[in-house]
């Protein structure tokens, strides 16, 4: 079945979630959002092109840091409202500087730091 | 810092996407949404606990099924807009009996299916 990007299912404001996942490590590095423009730009050009919902622009990961995210496969769902992306990605996923967004847990009622793998 | 759900950043309907992996084979299993009673519901009977869109009311995944989600450790990202839980799934995470709701894959254009780990 030829996948069409439009045939995904978007949300109000024609966006549809999309879990960037490490393609070595596992680690889920981001949660980020994407049109469907976005969605063709990201398996045209295979670097991970979200829709940036505070610019309102195209958001080619790491274009400004260098972070770049390598798309290895793009999955989505059964419900085709939510993308998955394996990525290789260079450097930290997270503005912070951390490798992936995901690294604070929450621990007996208290959020503590993980170190997340490099 | 002691955590508090209300300080976790809802969309418009006071929603948040939880990103469910298996906590064991590192698989990104499915994503769906949480309030903040859910996300105290998860932390509190260790039972992850989502909020159906469609039905509108908690959703104790597996309740019916029997394919309990087991919270090992829930994680927030940066912008505590996004959840990870990392879970011990039994059984299939997703209504069609796969593994991973994330079973399709974009190939050259086309959707193919690939076999999620047991």
């Amino acid at each position: 079945m030829t996948f069409d990007p439009n045939n995904l299912t978007f949300n109000d404001a024609g966006l549809i979630p999309a879990i960037a996942q490490d393609a070595t490590s596992g680690d889920v590095l981001m949660l980020a959002w994407m049109n469907a423009e976005s969605v063709t730009q990201t398996l045209e050009t295979g670097r991970v092109t979200y829709w940036s919902r505070s610019r309102k622009s195209f958001w080619i990961k790491g274009e400004t840091s260098g972070n770049l995210q390598e798309l290895v496969e793009m999955r989505l769902d059964c419900d085709r409202d939510c993308l998955l992306v394996l990525v290789n990605q260079t450097g930290p996923a997270c503005h912070t500087g951390a490798r992936s967004c995901f690294f604070t847990a929450i621990e007996d009622g208290n959020e503590v730091t993980r170190q997340t793998s490099d």
